[in-house]
C-alpha cells in the first residue's frame, strides 16, 4: 500500500498544478502528461526507486528513463521535489536559453537526467541497453553473488508513452529484452490513448499486452480509466496502491521484464482539456489552468504554488537516499575488501580510463601486396584487446562473421537457456547477438555506454547505418564512447548491388555533429583507428572493407601512427618521395591504394606526387592549422580527393582547382572490381583528375 | 489440392538445383531460401497467383514482392519458368554486370520484378502499401462493386524471411495493416529460424504467432518441419496442399491480412548444408551442390539441367495467365462503357500525367512583411490541389496539425469502425493516418507509388526524416513519385530543443542521388515548389518550417516561378535591384528574408548584391551551364552561403573565396529568434561574411 497521506496528495496535485503553470509561462510545451502522470513519477521518485539526490551518479542507484521525453516535466518537477538541485526558478524558465529545464531532458545538463530522451521510442530501447549493460557490470565485477544481494544489482524504470510503443525501434528493442530475460527492467506504459492525432484509435488498434506477452515480458494491466474513451468516465480514480503493488512485484527477481500498461487520462483533472489532444502538446490557457487550480484547492490567481509543507515533505527523500545509500556502502566496501584486483578494475572503468599500455596489445601487420580487408583487421584488433580491455564487448545486428565484431573465444551474451548450437555463452558473456534490429542495436549500444563502466560496438553493413541513424544522432548529441563498426563500406562489396553498397553514406554521416568517421586505409591504420577511437571515448563510426586490401610498406611509406591526427602525408613527391609536390591525392581507406597506383603513374610522367590518407576528417580538423598547412600545403593548389562515394563535402578541401574522384550515382551488382573499373575509380582516371588540377 | 503431377515435381527439383548451380557458378550467393522456398514459389507463380506473363504490367495482376530480397533467384526463376523473359543465360549471369538477374531484384530493370527488395523489412512494409493503395486506387475507380468482383480488386503475396520481421519498420507496418484490416494481403513466413548468425534462436524467442494476432491478423500455421531444431527431423515433408488450402483462404475477402507461419528446412534437401546459416548465404561448394542433384535424381556433372517436359509444363501458364486476362478484359470493357469519366481518369492516372492546367488551382499569397510559415502554405496548396488532383493523397506520421498535411475536408483512410471523435472517413477515404511508425511510413508511400496509380506524400518533422531513411533511400533508387513532407527544418522550430531540431538533415538528404530536396523560402515558392515536384514526378522532400516567413512582394522580387530551375535571382545588386552585382547571398527557405535583410545593409554600405533563392541544389544543377553561370556569374567570387544547418556541400558553391553561414554543431532549447541571434543568423552576420568574401 503506499499509505499516502494528505501532504502526499497535495504534492501530487502541486506537481500538475506546476505543470500547467510551466507550460502555461513559456506558452509551449506538454503539459497533458506531466498532470496525469504526476502520481506515478511521484511514487517512483519518491517510494520505489533506490536513489539518493544527494549524490545524482551514485553507482548503486536504480536508472530513471523518461522516454516520453516531451513530458520533460514529469521529470523536471520530481527532480526539484526531491531535492536534485532544480528549484521553481528552473520551473519557470522552462524551455528557454541557457535553462537548466530544456523541452526534452538532456544528459550531462541537468542533475538526475540518465539519458537524453524526445526522439519516440528511443529512451525505451536505451533502457533495455541500460539493463543489459547491469548484467554485463555485475559480471565483470561480482559474478557469484547470489541474485538481489550485489551491490551492482540495480533496476531500470521506464516510464514510456503510446508514441514510444508504436515506434519500430522500441518493437525490436523489446523482443530482445524478452528474449534476453531482463528481469531487472520496469516498464510504465501510459496508455492514455492520446497522441497529437488525438484519439489514438484513429492508428494504433493493435492488442499492446498481446505483443508484449509474445515476447516474453511480464504484462500488467491497472486501469485507472476504466473505459475506451480517452476522457474517460467520471469516476476516473488514480488507484496508486494497484500501481504501486505491480511496481514492487516487478522489482523482484525474475527472468521477464515487465509492461505495466497504465490506463489514464491525459491532463487530469483539467475539466475541459483533460483527454484531448490538445493537451498533449499546447499550454492549456489561462482559464483552464484556474479552473484546474479550483479543481484541484489550489488558489487560481496564484502560479507556481507550492505549499512549505509540500516541499518539506518530498524533500525528505534526500535523508531516506542517504541512508540507502548507507546501507549500500557496507556491502559495497565489503565487496572492494573480498575483491582488490575487482576493485581496481571498477576504479579505471569508473574514470573511464584505458589501461596505460594498451596499445601494446594491438597487431602489427607485415606488407604485403595481397594484404587483408580492414573488416578482418577490426576482428583481430578486437582479439588482441579482448584481454587487456575487459569493458570493451559488443556484436553484431546479425553479420557477425561479415562484420567481424567477434573477438575470438568469448562467451555470448546470452541466457542461458538460449545458447545454440553455434553460439555458446551465459547471461554474464561479452559477445551480443542484436538480430536484424540496426536501429534497437545503436540506441542499447547508446544505453550500455550510458550505465558508464563498459565499452560497447556493435556492427552492420555501413549501408545500414541508415537503419541506426537515430540512435547515431543521439549518440553524438550524448556525446557517448560508442563504436559502430561499419563493414562493406563501398561498391567494393560487389555483387549484393544498389540496396546495399553505400554511395551517400560517408558524406551523410560526417554531416553529424560530434560524430568522428573513420575509414582506415589497410590493416595497420585500423589498429590505430580503434586504438585512437577507444583514448577519445566519443561518438565513431568505422568504416570497412569487405574486400582485401593492401598492407602498405612502412618502410616507404609513413608510420600509421599519423592516423592519430586524422589525415597524414604517406608519400611526398618525388620517385623517392622526399620532395615537396606539385600535386596532392587526399585518398580514404580503399581509395589510398588507388591513389598510391596514380601517384606512380604522375611520378613516372614527372609530376611530383603526395599521397595523404585522411582516415578521418574531423579529427584532422581539431589539429593546428601549422599541421593542417603541412599535409595540406596552401601553396599547393593541385588537388584531387578519391573516395568511393559522393564527393560532397570534399570541394572545400580541393578547392576551387581541385578535382574529385567521386561516385554521384547508386551502384549496381557485379564483382566489386569490376565496378571501379566501370565507375572511374582507376589509376588512370585519378591521374588525369590530377593533370586537370595541375 | 495442389494435385501436383511428376513433372510439377520435377520442376519444383529443378528449382532448386537451379538455384544451386547459379550460385555456385557466380562464386557467391543466396542458395539456401531459394532451394527451401521452391515449391511456395512454385505454386504461387503456377496455381495462385492472377497474373500474366505476356503482360507484366497487367492492371489486373496480383502483386509479388519478395521481401527477401537476397532469395532474388526465388523470383528469377519463377519468372524463367513462367515465361516472362529470363532465360537460362540470365540465370548463368546472375550477379554480373549488366545482368537481368542482379544480387537483389531491382524493379524497372527485370519485367515481372514489382519492387526493389534487400534491406530487410522494407519489402514487407512496402507490400503494405500496395495493399492500401488497392483500396483507394479501387474507391476512386470503382467504389460501388461488390467487394472481390471489381476489376480493380487484386491481391498481394508476400514472401517474408526470419529477418524481415525482426525489423522494426515491419513491425510499424504490420501494426498498421492490421488496423486497417487489409485483407488483400497475404505473407508467407519462411520460418527457417536460420540467418547469418546461423539458428535464429539465438536473438530471436519471441512468439511471433502471436504478435501478429495481437496486431489483428489471421495467422496460420504450416509446419514442414515438425522440430525445433533448424534442420528438421528425418521426415520433412513439404505439405504443399496444406500450403495451398491457407494460401486459397488468405485470398477469400476479408478484413484481415494473413501470417502463414511456414516451418522450413533452409537449403532443404542438400544432404550437408541444409538447415544451416551457410546455406544462407553463401555457394554450396561443387561437392554439395553435386550431392543434392544425386538425392534430386539429377546428372551430378551437368550444370542448368532443364527437361524439355519441365519448361514445356511450366511455361502453360502464360496460356493460363492470357485466358484470366481475357475474363478480366471482360469486366474491365464493362466498367469502361459505364464508367466513362473514371475511365478517362483511369487513363491519365496510367499515363502518369497530370491534369493540362493543373497549376491553376495553386494559391497565389499576397505580400506580406508576417508572412506564413511554409508548413502552412504546404497545407493550402494541398487543400488547392485537392479536387484538381484526386491521385495525390497522404497524411502524418501523427504530426498532420503539424505537418499541415491534411487536405481540408478530405475523409480519413480508415475502416468504417475505427473513425474517431476528431477523424471521420471510411475505408476509400484520402486522410493517411501513419501513427508514430516514420519509417513505415516511408516504405508504405513506396507502395503506394508502385501500385501505379495514384501519387503520394506523408509527412513528419525533418529531424524525423532519419527513422525514415531507409525508406527515402529506396524511393531515391527506384524512382518513385513520391513526396516526402518534412516541417519544423531548422533551429527555427524553436523550444523542443536539439533532439528535435535539424542540423545535418539539409545536407545529408542531398547527399543521396536522385533525391530532389525542396526548401521554399515564401509560400508562393511553396506553390510552385509542390508544382514542380508534382510534375517531374520523381521522389522529393519538401523541407518546410514551422515559424512564420515574410511572403516575399513580387512586385519588387523575381517571380516565384524561378522555384523550378532549383534556383533564381531574386533580387539583384544597386539600391534598384537591377544592377551587376559585387557580391552574392545564396540562401534557402527562412534565410532568405535574412539574406534579404543583409542586403540592405550590404546595400546601404555601398556594396552591390544579388539575393539567389536556391531551394532545390539538384534541379539548379539540372539546368544549362549558361543559366547557371547567370545566377552565379563565374567572375563573381564574393558569394555567401546562408542556410540554418552544416555547410557542408555549400563550399563547392561558393568556392574558395566565399562564406558558408552555417551551424556546425546541435540547437538548443529556446524560442526560435533567440536561436537565430545566438547562433550567428542576423543581418549582421551574414553582411560581415560577405565583406570577408569580397
Amino acid at each position: 500500500k503506499a499509505k499516502w497521506s494528505d501532504v502526499d496528495i497535495r504534492a501530487v496535485d502541486t506537481v500538475r498544478v506546476l505543470a500547467a503553470d510551466a507550460v502555461q509561462k513559456t506558452g509551449n510545451g506538454h503539459p497533458g502528461t506531466a498532470m496525469s502522470l504526476a502520481p506515478v513519477a511521484y511514487l517512483l521518485f519518491q517510494q520505489v526507486m533506490r536513489h539518493d539526490p544527494s549524490d545524482p551518479t551514485w553507482l548503486g542507484r536504480d536508472r530513471f528513463v523518461l522516454s516520453c521525453g516531451h513530458s520533460s516535466l514529469t521529470q523536471y518537477i520530481q527532480l526539484y521535489l526531491s531535492g536534485y538541485g532544480l528549484e521553481l526558478s528552473d520551473l519557470r524558465s522552462l524551455r528557454t536559453w541557457g535553462s537548466l529545464t530544456p523541452g526534452h531532458p538532456e544528459v550531462h545538463h541537468t542533475d538526475g537526467v540518465e539519458i537524453t530522451t524526445g526522439p519516440l521510442g528511443s529512451g525505451l530501447a536505451s533502457a533495455v541497453g541500460m539493463a543489459m549493460a547491469q548484467r554485463r557490470q555485475r559480471g565483470l565485477l561480482d559474478p557469484e553473488t547470489k541474485a538481489g544481494q550485489s551491490p551492482f544489482d540495480h533496476h531500470v524504470w521506464v516510464l514510456a508513452s503510446d508514441g514510444d510503443l508504436m515506434e519500430g525501434v522500441a518493437s525490436e528493442a523489446c523482443s530482445l529484452a524478452g528474449h534476453q530475460e531482463l528481469g531487472n527492467l520496469t516498464v510504465v506504459y501510459d496508455a492514455n490513448q492520446i497522441s497529437i492525432e488525438d484519439d489514438t484509435d484513429i492508428s494504433f488498434s493493435e492488442d499492446v499486452a498481446k505483443r508484449y506477452e509474445a515476447y516474453g515480458w511480464d504484462v500488467v494491466d491497472v486501469d485507472w480509466r476504466r473505459s475506451s474513451d480517452p476522457a474517460g468516465d467520471a469516476d476516473y480514480t488514480e488507484d496508486v496502491d494497484a500501481l504501486l503493488s505491480a511496481l514492487e512485484k516487478s522489482r523482484r527477481v525474475g527472468k521477464r521484464p515487465t509492461l505495466i500498461r497504465l490506463h489514464t487520462v491525459i491532463a487530469w483533472p483539467a475539466p475541459s482539456a483533460r483527454g484531448t489532444g490538445k493537451s498533449h502538446g499546447s499550454a492549456l490557457g489561462e482559464d483552464e489552468v484556474a479552473a484546474t487550480k479550483k479543481v484541484l484547492g489550489f488558489d487560481p490567481k496564484k502560479t507556481f504554488e507550492v505549499d512549505r509543507a509540500v516541499i518539506t515533505h518530498t524533500r525528505e527523500v534526500k535523508k531516506r537516499g542517504k541512508a540507502a545509500h548507507r546501507e549500500w556502502d557496507k556491502g559495497y566496501k565489503a565487496w572492494r575488501r573480498a575483491n582488490p584486483e575487482r576493485a581496481a578494475l571498477l576504479d579505471r572503468l569508473a574514470a573511464a580510463e584505458l589501461p596505460k599500455d594498451f596499445a601494446k596489445a594491438l597487431p602489427v601487420f607485415e606488407a604485403d601486396e595481397k594484404g587483408i580487408a580492414t573488416r578482418a583487421a577490426s576482428g583481430k584488433v578486437l582479439g588482441a584487446l579482448a584481454d587487456v580491455l575487459p569493458e570493451l564487448w559488443g556484436g553484431s545486428a546479425d553479420l557477425a562473421e561479415s562484420n567481424n565484431t567477434t573477438m575470438a573465444g568469448q562467451a555470448s551474451f546470452i541466457p542461458t537457456g538460449k545458447q545454440t548450437a553455434e553460439w555458446k555463452g551465459g547471461p554474464y558473456g561479452r559477445t551480443l547477438h542484436f538480430g536484424i534490429r540496426e536501429n534497437a542495436m545503436g540506441m542499447i549500444l547508446n544505453g550500455i555506454a550510458l550505465e558508464g563502466l563498459t565499452r560497447p560496438y556493435g556492427g552492420t553493413f555501413l549501408v545500414f547505418s541508415d537503419y541506426m541513424r537515430p540512435a547515431v544522432r543521439l549518440a553524438a548529441i550524448q556525446e557517448l564512447p560508442v563504436t559502430f563498426v561499419w563493414t562493406h563500406d563501398s561498391i567494393g562489396l560487389g555483387e549484393d548491388g544498389p540496396t546495399h553498397q553505400p554511395v551517400e553514406h560517408l558524406a551523410s554521416l560526417r554531416a553529424i555533429p560530434g560524430l568522428a568517421v573513420v575509414r582506415p586505409a589497410d590493416a595497420n591504420e585500423t589498429a590505430e583507428a580503434w586504438a585512437e577511437v577507444l583514448r577519445r571515448g566519443r561518438p565513431a563510426g568505422l568504416a570497412l572493407s569487405r574486400q582485401a586490401l593492401p598492407t602498405i610498406d612502412r618502410k616507404t611509406h609513413a608510420k600509421a601512427s599519423g592516423v592519430r591526427k586524422g589525415a597524414y602525408v604517406l608519400v611526398d613527391g618525388g620517385t623517392n618521395g622526399d620532395e615537396a609536390p606539385e600535386v596532392v591525392l587526399v585518398a580514404t581507406g580503399s581509395e589510398v591504394g588507388l591513389a598510391l597506383a596514380a601517384r606512380e603513374r604522375l611520378e613516372k610522367a614527372g609530376t611530383r606526387t603526395r599521397v595523404v590518407s585522411m582516415p578521418c576528417r574531423e579529427w584532422f580538423e581539431e589539429q593546428p592549422r601549422s599541421y593542417q598547412n603541412k599535409v595540406l600545403p596552401p601553396e599547393v593548389r593541385a588537388r584531387v580527393s578519391v573516395e568511393a562515394g559522393v564527393a560532397m563535402g570534399w570541394h572545400d578541401l580541393v578547392g576551387d582547382a581541385g578535382r574529385c574522384v567521386s561516385l554521384e550515382h547508386f551502384g549496381a551488382s557485379a564483382d566489386g572490381a569490376r565496378l571501379f573499373r566501370e565507375f572511374g575509380f582507376t589509376p588512370e582516371a585519378v591521374a588525369k583528375a590530377a593533370k586537370d588540377s595541375l
